[in-house]
Parts: C-alpha cells; sequence; structure tokens
C-alpha cells in the first residue's frame, strides 16, 4: 500500500474539533484491531463504570472523576455536580474580582503577581497553561515555587522582588500534607515577613476539606479557600481549582478549556476504536511497545508555547502507567518513558539519535494549523518562519520514517484554550484505556511511598547523627554503631551537615571510612 | 559485599575541586575494569590524540578543540592559542563595555536586555548557564529566539515590549547558514524596525569567518562580530564565545567557569579509569546499555538552577553518541537517550515508574552540597527546606536501588561557574570516551541532513502547490498529478496553506483525497 492510501487508511479527524491523528507511519498490521478486539471492548467499558462512579481506582476505594469536571452533569450525583458547578464559578468569580479590584493586596492596591506553591499534579499542569495559552503579558504574571530547594526558593523571591507587596500566592495541595509544599509555604510566609507584609492576606488554599492545609488557612484567616476531592488524581486535577484559579487569574478563558476537553471527550467516549483517537493513541502505545513499554514516548510539538506539554504527559503518562503489578496482581513492570521538548529546536539536538541511532521509541508529532496570530515578513521570497517551521516537521516525520522511525501525527487548527483542553483530554483517556489494554491500575501511585518513606526515615536519623556531634572528630562507621544505624548514610548525613555549616570534615581520610567530621 | 564497602571501593573524589563520584549503586561485576582494559586503553590513546590536533573528526576532516578553550596552552599551533586568547579577552571587554555604558543602544542608553538568536549548541548552552550561574536579577535579563515559530518569536518580542530599545541581539551561527536562526534574526530585525528602531546598532554576530551571517553583518555595520571555529562543534561551543558573551553580559565569571572545565579537564586526563570521573562515567554507560544504549539515562539534580541539564546533556549524548555507523562502516545504530528535569520535583512526575515500572533506565544523581547562600528558617524544628532536600535524594536513590534500580551520583560543593564548567568538561569527556568504547565517531550528525533535504524539497514544492491554487477546488492527487510530486506531501501542504489563510478548503471530503482546496 502506498503511503498515500495508508494515509487516508489511518487518518482519523473531527472536522468540527478541527483536530486530526494520523497513525499511518506507524507500523502495525492491518489486523491490529481485530486481533485487539477483546481488550478493547473490556477498556471501553472500564471506562464506562469509571466515568458513571465506579471505584475505578480499587487500592484507594475511590472514584475516578476528572471527566466530571469539564461536564458536571457527568457526575453520578447532585451533590458532587452541584459542588463541582459552584466551586469553578467561585474560582471564576475570585479571579474577576481580583482582576476588577475588588479583592486588593494588603495595601489596598490591585494584585500584578500569583505565586503558585505546588509540586507533581499542583505545578506541572498550572505551568502548561501558563506557557501555552495566557497572554505574553498576562493581566497578572507567574512564579512558582515548586520543590523543596531553598536555593530555588531564593531566587524566585529575589526576581519577584518589591512585587511581593502586590503578589497572591496561592498553596495548591491536594492532601495538604505534601512536604515540598508545606516547606514552599512556610518558605514563602517567611519572604512576606521579612518584607513586612502580612502573608494570611496575601494567601489562598486549594486543598481537600479537613487536610492540615485546610485547617491552617482557616485559622490563619486566609484569603480564600478552593476544594480538591479525593476523587481526582493530582495528575489529572488541572480543570479543578488547581489549574483553573492560577489559569483564570492569568486572563485563560477557563470555560473554553473545559469546553474543549469536554468536546474530545465526546468525540473519544463512544466512538468504535478505528475512529477513537484516544483508542487509536493507546493501541499505538501498545504496539510500539508491544503492552510492555519497550519503546520511548518522544513528544515533538512544533509550537513554542507547547514545550512544557511533553513534561506534562511525562507525568500523566509515566504516573499513571509504571506500575510494578497489574491488576491480577501479578508482577508486569510496566510503563511508557516520555520525553520531548518541542520542533524544530529539538532536531538541533537530538533528531541525530532518532533518525540514526538506537530504534528505542516513537514519536508523537504535535502540528498546529495556524502559525500566527500577526501579519508575517517574507525571509525569503514567498515564505514565512511558519512555513519553515511546517517544512521541518514534514521533513522530519518523512526522514525518520525512510529508516523506519515511527510516528504519530496529532494536528489541531490552532494553539488555544479550547484546543489545549482537548489534547489533555485525549491524552488523559488514551492512558486510561492503555491502562486497560495492559491491565493495570492508573490511578494509584504506590511507587512513591518507599522514597519518601526513606526521606523521613533520613531526616530523623539526621538529627540524631547531628546530635553526635562533638569537637573530636568521629568517623561515620563510630557515628552509626553508636546509633545504630547505616554507616553509608551516617556518611552522606555527615557529609550534608559539612555542606551547610552544622559539622566541620576534620580529616580527609583515604577513604570515606576515614574522614573525620565534627561539631561546626 | 555491604553497600558501604562497596561504597568505599566504587567511590572517587577530587578533594581539591570539592567533587566526588559514587558508582557504588550500578551493579557492574568487579571484573570490569579488568574486561574493558583494553578499549580503556584505546580510548585514552584517541583522547590523547584529539586533545593534541588530531584529525578526530574524519568524515568532516576536521580537529576536535573544544578542549583548548578553557586552556589555549594546549592548541596544537601559537596562531590558534593567540586566537582564543584574543577572542576570550575581546568578548570579556566587550561584555565590559556594556556593563559600564561605553557601548550603548542607539538611543544612547545603557543596554538592559539580551536577545539570543540560535539554535541547539547555540542555545541550549547560553540557556543552561542563564538558569545556571547567573544572578537571580543579572545585570542584563536574557530572552531567547531559538525556533522558527513565529507565534513564539511573537511571543518573546511582545514580552520584551519596549525594552528593545534598550536589547543588544546576539546573532549566534557557526555556519552562519542554519535557517531557523537566519529566520530568527530577519523576525528580529523586522522587530526593531517597527519599533523604529535601527537593528544593526543593536546586533552582535557569533559565527565562523566568511561565512553568511559574517558577511552580512559586516555589510550592515553591525556592533560587534566574534568569531567561531570549525575546529569546535556546535553542541561543545559554550565555551567559546557562543557562551561567553551571553555568559559575560549577565554577569557571570566566565573565567572561573572556564577554569572550573581546566580543572576537570587535568583530573580526567591521565588518571587511570578506576579514578578516572570522566572513564567511570563512560564505563557505566556501557555497562548499564551493554554498550548499545538499551538503558536511557535519567538525570536528576536536586537544584532547581541545574533544570536545564538534562536538556543540555540530551544534545551532548544523543548528537554524539546516536549513530548509525561505527567507525569500521558497521551499522550499530548507537546512543543513550537522556531525560529529567530536577529532583524532588521529579518524584512527583515518573519516580512511581522508575521504582515500580519498566526498568530500562539508569539514573544519575547530581547532589549539591551547600543548600543556599542565605540563612535558613526551619520547617520543623530542627529541619530546613535543605535537610528535606538532601532526604529526599537518599531517599529515592536508597527506594530505587531496594528494587534493583541503578544509579551513579554526582556530588559538588556548591553551584557556581566554576563548578558548572567541571561538570561540563566532565560529561564532554565521558562521551568523547564513551564514543571510543563503541568505536564511534562522536563528533559528526550526519543524520540530520535528510530532515533538512526534506524539509527544502517541502518548501520548494510549497511554492510549486501554491501556484496551482484556482477558484475552484482541486484536490491533492490533481495538485500531486499536474506536479508530479507525491499526494501525501501535496495534501499536507494544501493544509498549511489552508490553515494561514493561503488557500481554502471549499470541500471536506470522505477522506483526505476528496478534500477540495482553492485560492483564497
Amino acid at each position: 500500500m502506498s503511503h498515500w492510501d495508508r494515509f487516508q487508511k489511518y487518518f482519523v479527524r473531527y472536522s468540527n474539533l478541527g483536530f486530526s491523528i494520523d497513525i499511518s507511519r506507524m507500523a502495525f498490521e492491518d489486523d491490529l484491531f481485530s486481533k485487539m478486539a477483546g481488550r478493547i471492548e473490556s477498556a471501553y467499558k472500564a471506562m464506562t463504570e469509571l466515568e458513571a462512579g465506579a471505584i475505578a481506582n480499587p487500592d484507594e476505594q475511590r472514584m475516578v472523576g476528572h471527566y466530571w469536571l469539564r461536564n458536571a452533569r457527568l457526575a453520578p450525583n447532585d451533590a458532587l455536580q452541584q459542588e463541582i458547578s459552584e466551586t469553578l464559578a467561585a474560582t471564576l468569580k475570585f479571579a474577576a474580582d481580583i482582576h476588577a479590584g475588588t479583592v486588593t493586596a494588603a495595601n489596598g492596591k490591585k494584585f500584578t503577581r500569583v505565586l503558585v506553591v505546588g509540586i507533581g499534579g499542583s505545578a506541572l499542569g498550572p505551568q502548561l497553561v501558563a506557557n501555552a495559552i495566557t497572554p505574553a503579558n498576562p493581566p497578572l504574571s507567574i512564579s512558582f515555587l515548586d520543590n523543596t530547594d531553598p536555593d530555588g526558593i531564593d531566587r524566585v523571591v529575589a526576581q519577584i522582588g518589591d512585587e511581593l507587596a502586590t503578589t497572591i500566592t496561592l498553596v495548591i495541595s491536594k492532601s495538604g500534607g505534601t512536604k515540598e509544599t508545606r516547606n514552599g509555604m512556610l518558605e514563602a510566609e517567611a519572604a512576606y515577613k521579612a518584607a513586612g507584609l502580612d502573608f494570611a492576606k496575601h494567601a489562598v488554599a486549594v486543598t481537600g476539606a479537613g487536610s492540615e492545609l485546610d485547617k491552617h488557612s482557616t485559622a490563619q484567616g486566609w484569603l480564600a479557600r478552593f476544594p480538591m476531592w479525593d476523587w481526582v488524581g493530582g495528575r489529572t486535577s488541572l480543570m479543578s481549582a488547581v489549574g483553573t484559579l492560577a489559569a483564570a487569574l492569568q486572563g485563560v478563558d477557563v470555560l473554553q478549556f473545559l469546553a474543549g476537553a469536554a468536546a474530545m471527550d465526546v468525540e473519544t467516549r463512544q466512538r468504535p476504536a478505528s475512529e477513537n483517537a484516544a483508542m487509536l493513541l493507546a493501541l499505538m502505545w501498545h504496539h510500539a511497545g508491544k503492552g510492555q513499554g519497550l519503546k520511548d514516548m518522544v513528544v515533538l510539538p512544533y509550537k513554542d508555547r507547547l514545550v512544557l506539554f511533553s513534561k506534562y504527559l511525562q507525568q500523566l503518562v509515566m504516573e499513571s502507567l509504571g506500575k510494578e503489578h497489574d491488576l491480577d496482581g501479578k508482577v508486569v513492570n510496566q510503563g511508557i518513558a516520555v520525553y520531548g521538548n518541542k520542533g524544530s529546536t529539538d532536531q538541533h539536538a537530538y533528531v541525530q539519535q532518532l533518525r540514526d541511532g538506537v530504534n528505542n521509541f516513537f514519536v508523537t508529532f504535535i502540528e498546529v494549523g495556524k502559525a500566527r496570530d500577526t501579519a508575517s515578513i517574507e525571509v525569503d521570497p514567498g515564505f514565512t518562519t511558519g512555513d519553515y517551521l511546517q517544512g521541518f516537521l514534514r521533513g522530519t516525520r518523512k526522514a525518520l520514517a525512510e529508516k523506519g522511525r515511527e510516528s504519530i501525527t496529532l494536528n489541531i487548527s490552532e494553539l488555544n484554550a479550547f484546543n489545549l483542553g482537548m489534547l489533555i483530554a485525549l491524552f488523559e483517556r488514551a492512558v486510561s484505556f492503555y491502562a486497560s489494554l495492559v491491565n493495570i491500575n492508573a490511578y494509584h501511585q504506590p511507587g512513591v511511598e518507599a522514597g519518601k518513606k526513606a526521606a523521613t526515615d533520613f531526616l530523623a536519623q539526621l538529627a540524631k547523627v547531628r546530635a553526635e556531634l562533638t569537637v573530636t572528630g568521629r568517623t561515620a562507621d563510630e557515628v552509626a554503631a553508636k546509633l545504630g544505624i547505616d554507616p553509608e548514610d551516617a556518611y552522606h548525613m555527615l557529609n550534608h551537615l559539612a555542606a551547610n555549616a552544622q559539622a566541620k570534615m576534620v580529616l580527609t581520610g583515604d577513604s570515606p571510612a576515614l574522614d573525620q567530621f565534627a561539631a561546626p
């Protein structure tokens, strides 16, 4: 079959949405759909149940309701429907009040900046939205504290500078207990205090009812609080107040954003696999990686403003699909690695490897029809920068195909709030479908607990190690033996303390075991 | 062997540099060094010849001299030594003149901002430096045009706004012929013109002598021109004027940056493999991926300011190592995929997959000793945000090791210009060594030509397709037949034209072949 015939066979468009998906350059066999029919049917069934309010996250005994956020009528009961609608309305009203100057900073001036304190699902989504669909100079500019790095926090606070007086801080944590976010909040609070400002009068919480953060913000009399729900996972929370509040503050048309997601939901909820963009994505992932994640997903949007989309998908895909056990308890070590930035820029970074090197990936091109909103100069007679961008996308797709490197191409008409909503909804559903195809729970993250636990242990031991420091030098083995802890752990703790003026390395030995540390 | 014993065995530090590398959590066998001895010896030999000025890039018949940029005395002849030194001095003087106001914008005011126009090696390095080692509020703030995306260009220009009058633009292109950069330059020129400003009086070129850009900038009487040399590859050009000029303008201590790289070169040039950090990295990459790139390199610096380091390494590693043929002409499809952002942030994105999911990676942790320059608040009694950051790194390393996921840990004392220079030099040499271990040319990029050629063909055909549009509708097949081109190509061109007001889709068919396009 010619490329052109195959393209027509495996090109699906939703003309009403200005959207298309082209899987013709994925080298699957025509019988893929029949072979996968049973799993496809199960995936649809699981999705129908999920959207109807089933306990789709069995480990955590939770409903999975992010699809309701863009169409509250789908929520399984009136109370939920009302809460979703009222929260959205309250969020938009709060942003409008800020824009209008009805709600102001403590000094009576209009807020000019928003600082988001959050991590993971509470940062990646807002960061994507801030890059992708806000105006170049939004009504409120935005900064993020998305880590517990004190140096990074200092840098952001220094960049905000005097503008802190008119900065509103959103502290976003579903559980209200995420340490990085708690730490960021305390650092932000300290920065406001150091500037002689009342943090509570500049602070807003987005968190679950009854969480630590909820209680703290209420006790301190923060400006506002917006709810998060246990039936929304962090990585799919962008269309709750987690994402909509910062978006609205920056002048994003939130209703259009939600409408785009809802529209893609409609298209991909019921259609048969052969014309269902979300199922096609899931099937292509399955084909490429043989259902075992053997190929990395390289995401290449040819649009600067989508540069964070791959980072967003990295979380959505890897945290959802990277699982040890399947739903039957069998060890499967699933997952798909995701990376990418933007084209044509990345062509100058690693298309060399994609075309010539190890064939351990498939590319997802994202093509945006409309090149720009303003008139274009000609950079060559008859050609614009946008023509070049398009040429590079098509040229790269062809050059990769020539060498047997597979690719999917998604096309949207332009990059706006509606269409970003569409793309997010598309990938959310593709992830749900893929999880069904490989029989895993896409909605929990048991693997992150071990690292948190180990970190907590580290801190508990760190305090003890610090207390063991004396004026004379001690080795890691000596400290560890005294405390009954692992000497390698003790060694790293001693080094950390020494690097931060809480200990002194008084002797550098020939090996770490011989290094001696003392009180500072 | 206990973890602690293995740690001591495979922990190498350069105390004079405050640097260490820990490979104890890579699960290689002790006989790795003896098994690889022959290849290690060859790699050292190749490196010695390269640094002495051999034609280390046989395909392009070029010397490979980026190691000379931080120690001009190593360059193979006096003329080169002089040119390197004089260029560096001229670069620093130019930046000092800008800071002092000796060189000003056309309006006589001090420059306040720098706009870098470049892509790949001419953007990733300057972006890394801007994020990692510039002050929070540098003497000149910085923006980038690193793509031929008109919408992205519009956004950057809008963000600069009126400050364009005091913005100096650096156009960086070694060959002077890179289309994205040429387009960015023309767009920047148009933006200056639209603002009533004389571009030439705000423009500086960094390019090879005699290049198109060199001629253009000379003819237009730009502010200054700094040279690039054919013996410096784009991806290793950060320590030439490509990187040093923007760095100096932003107040970076460029001499310290170079000194750090030179110091790491000294440590890793001659030492035996067991204590050579660059060779250890190369050996670990070889061990992890069985010399075939079977494992992805996940780079996790626990320091916000290093968030772009993985993106920088993505280019350095993937473009250098992603090769179809080895030096004997055998098809090998080499490469190592690189991704990552920063810890602990990424723990909330994909450590779930790293610990539980597909084991197709190894992690490179980058630990920075000093947490911050300012005094810390306590976020818990006795604990700072920096303690948490350290705890998360150590906790994640342990949680991964428990599940048989391998990791390397690099440690630097603090993040400053000297230490970033060290890290870059370390990875540059590791890439050179690894290329020798697997017998490939790390210094060419033959695979990027096909995409460029296909893009050029696309543009040539695009003009013809546009000329074929008439007032009545035509299908892609009709246009393609008339022009003798591929109908799928014609279809994508027609769509691109339609999305940008240069064509009209007058009928949407049941399949792409039936769509009809007319003149706008």
